[in-house]
């Protein structure tokens, strides 16, 4: 993204021609992958045009200007029809545009359509009954990891530089590391929701899939920030992400915590992560192996809480023509009716002292925790796949087990590619850091790109 | 409380004075009317005293300074014990002192010690099995309100100038209505909670019981404002509330709702609503009558919201001690954990959407709205007992029918005298204005305490 835009800034490139070589890779590909759901083919090239124009007489409209990109469909464009990956949703046009997508756009932006997701994000996986599932570009067999799925495949197999993702338990981090891209999901409430299709209020995110950690820096720093039409958004001032990217991570202090997060994990992804542990080392960072309590216990508040508040939100919809849901998801969202209030609220309530905990007892005197993004190698999609078998179930929640935690506390999370499992699909390190310490998180991951090259593999599709 | 402070400042009293006077009302009638939990009567006359001696070198501590106060026995003052009006707190000790004690003290208010009040603040009347019933000094069979038992009573007393109440359904309003002076409930996150024993995180207010619209003007001012340790503080910032009371209401704007807050009124109340309305008029206001929503439903909403807090909060000591609290009590907390959770989300979801309704149906075009504070006569402490017979439910929750549908809209509310009913106790005006109105609302009060004198008589004990 950086690189297009960069180039395009210089004059290297028109961005028409950046624009019509993505629509030629997804018109060669799209058919095996599956990302994408609309293709504004015109009004790309339309964009495309205008913005050549404008440097062609000097003016660079934007640090985002000639950069391609689409994003899951659940960033609303007044006008434009968001599925929010549902059936029930297939003809919802919204009235108003998401403050993400305004703030893309004034960036300049290219906004090519919108991308296949797990229905109404809940899934981590990439399966979709309406649209059809997400493929993985590595190895077509595999999940693409969820909820953005389009937006991990579509990065990965170069379809756009760039897509928005949204990440509750993990659905900006999943696919990045499933389709070996760059995801970061920054603090709660750093960037606006407003004009974005909610699934769990308390835990929602919204973040960048791209390809490298400068690109997510240059992303974040368009989009985060106070929106009076989001009172949830942080009113903390945004620094300049790119300028934190010094390349290197020189005395910086990295948690491993012992136990949870490596709990059952497959020995490839061990290995890889491990190898990521002695490269940051190399690199100048120290890395710790420390003692921290178990974040089982969190994972499954966030879960509580997400379930709560999707049932909440889906409630009008399950009354009426709960059959519109694949079978699963609507498995799920019952469950959520049954808790009882004063649970949500005690869980809810256990968020700040135990962020405070985490951030006394695990990140004092570190910078960052570490851990893989994903336990396991990638899974199949027939083996995650909880319509045709509910036994699948364990595998399919197993999925999210290191991401979760890190909604519930809230914390600025990214996930780099860091190598490739057995089987040849991507592995995944995550980096964890304190409340709105964004630029550390990505000055980490910079480093840690400088000095490999997992980030600039691409799937032979 | 400010012509104290005033007549201090002018150097026309001692504050040692002032402070003696209270011990002595005290000493001589709070053995009928049970306002007083714990006096600190030496800790009040030596800062009595140090008020003294800087006022004669020239010096007046604060704009509260020279005011005796006391304080419903709910604001946390390190090393003191807060009972809570609980037996489950007779030894509880904080270890950290109010933001809003913090903020008297820094004004110079003189803290007497501490108050009656309902158990754990969740009852609307003023009875309190632990520290016997509070009665009111009008007459000593009736109820005082709640939960601000005590401090209603006391300064209707004259007990002392000032004191804090709390509010989540109507707990500083009504003992201020039933006690005959004047209760200000700010806008909901208006003023900081941090230090207070919480009840309903989405409805807790705290806010001053005074003798007039002035003296809640004042201690606002010294009391509202962000706070670190409460993030749920509003930023907005602190007007100069006295500076706002011009004392006319020439041109203000006045709705009167024809449904819902009169329904079922007691003829007295309302004869002496509308001799207010008429008052209000006369002094330049338009009064107009008109068509709202009705508010049972977000009465009601309220009290689910408040019930699941509640039940979230007492969920620890109802598990492990219910038979310490009041036997109807533990049975409504009880109610509390049968709630699903997507129905306390729903609930507070409507919140925002019906704030937004009610502001723009009801308040476009008006400046506030006015109501009875309470419909029906001042009941007996005997016939909203409900611990005696449960058949008294239903007199028991209509108490709060007026004033509990403003702590769901957040709206900021003030209860003035207004006269007398045929037994004799008290009539309350409720002004209702838009968020973070709170100089309008006042600006109101002020001008029709400055054309009435109800606010000036005083109960003869």
């Amino acid at each position: 993204m950086t690189e297009a835009a960069d180039a395009f800034a210089r004059g290297e490139v028109a961005a028409e021609a950046l624009v019509r070589a993505s629509l030629a890779r997804i018109a060669a590909q799209d058919g095996k992958v599956n990302a994408v759901v609309r293709l504004d083919r015109e009004a790309a090239l339309e964009a495309a045009a205008v913005q050549d124009k404008a440097r062609a007489v000097g003016t660079v409209p934007g640090p985002l200007a000639g950069a391609p990109m689409m994003h899951k469909d659940m960033y609303y464009r007044a006008g434009k029809v968001s599925t929010c990956g549902s059936a029930i949703r297939k003809e919802f046009t919204p009235k108003a545009t998401a403050t993400v997508l305004q703030r893309l756009d004034a960036a300049g932006a290219i906004d090519m359509g919108t991308l296949n997701m797990a229905e109404f994000a809940q899934n981590p996986t990439g399966h979709n009954a309406h649209h059809g599932d997400c493929h993985n570009p590595w190895n077509l067999d595999y999940c693409t990891g969820g909820s953005s799925s389009g937006s991990g495949a579509g990065v990965a197999a170069r379809f756009f530089t760039a897509a928005l993702g949204s990440d509750t338990g993990g659905s900006i981090r999943l696919p990045a590391t499933l389709c070996g891209v760059t995801g970061l999901k920054a603090t709660q409430t750093r960037v606006s929701r407003a004009g974005v299709m909610p699934l769990s209020f308390s835990a929602d995110n919204v973040g960048p899939l791209v390809r490298t950690a400068r690109d997510a820096a240059r992303f974040l720093g368009v989009i985060a920030g106070r929106d009076p039409k989001d009172p949830t958004s942080a009113p903390e001032p945004v620094p300049d992400y790119e300028a934190a990217l010094t390349g290197d991570v020189q005395g910086m202090r990295i948690a491993v915590c012992e136990s949870y997060f490596l709990d059952g994990a497959d020995a490839p992804v061990v290995t890889a992560f491990e190898a990521a542990l002695a490269t940051l080392k190399s690199a100048g960072a120290e890395v710790t192996r420390v003692k921290a309590p178990s974040l089982r216990a969190v994972a499954a508040y966030t879960a509580l809480v997400s379930r709560v508040e999707g049932a909440a939100i889906h409630a009008h919809w399950m009354r009426e023509q709960p059959g519109d849901y694949a079978t699963h998801l609507s498995a799920r969202l019952f469950g959520g009716y049954a808790v009882p209030a004063h649970l949500y609220v005690e869980e809810l309530a256990r968020r700040g002292p135990l962020l405070r905990e985490f951030v006394a007892e695990t990140l004092t005197g570190f910078d960052l925790v570490a851990t893989p993004t994903l336990r396991t190698r990638v899974p199949t999609l027939a083996e995650t796949d909880i319509d045709a078998d509910p036994a699948n179930w364990s595998r399919f929640m197993a999925v999210s087990a290191n991401t979760r935690p890190f909604n519930y506390l809230g914390l600025p999370t990214i996930s780099v590619p860091c190598g490739f499992d057995d089987r040849g699909l991507p592995v995944g390190l995550q980096l964890a850091g304190r409340p709105f310490a964004e630029s550390t998180v990505l000055r980490a991951a910079d480093a840690y790109q400088q000095v490999t090259d997992w980030h600039r593999r691409a799937p032979a599709l």
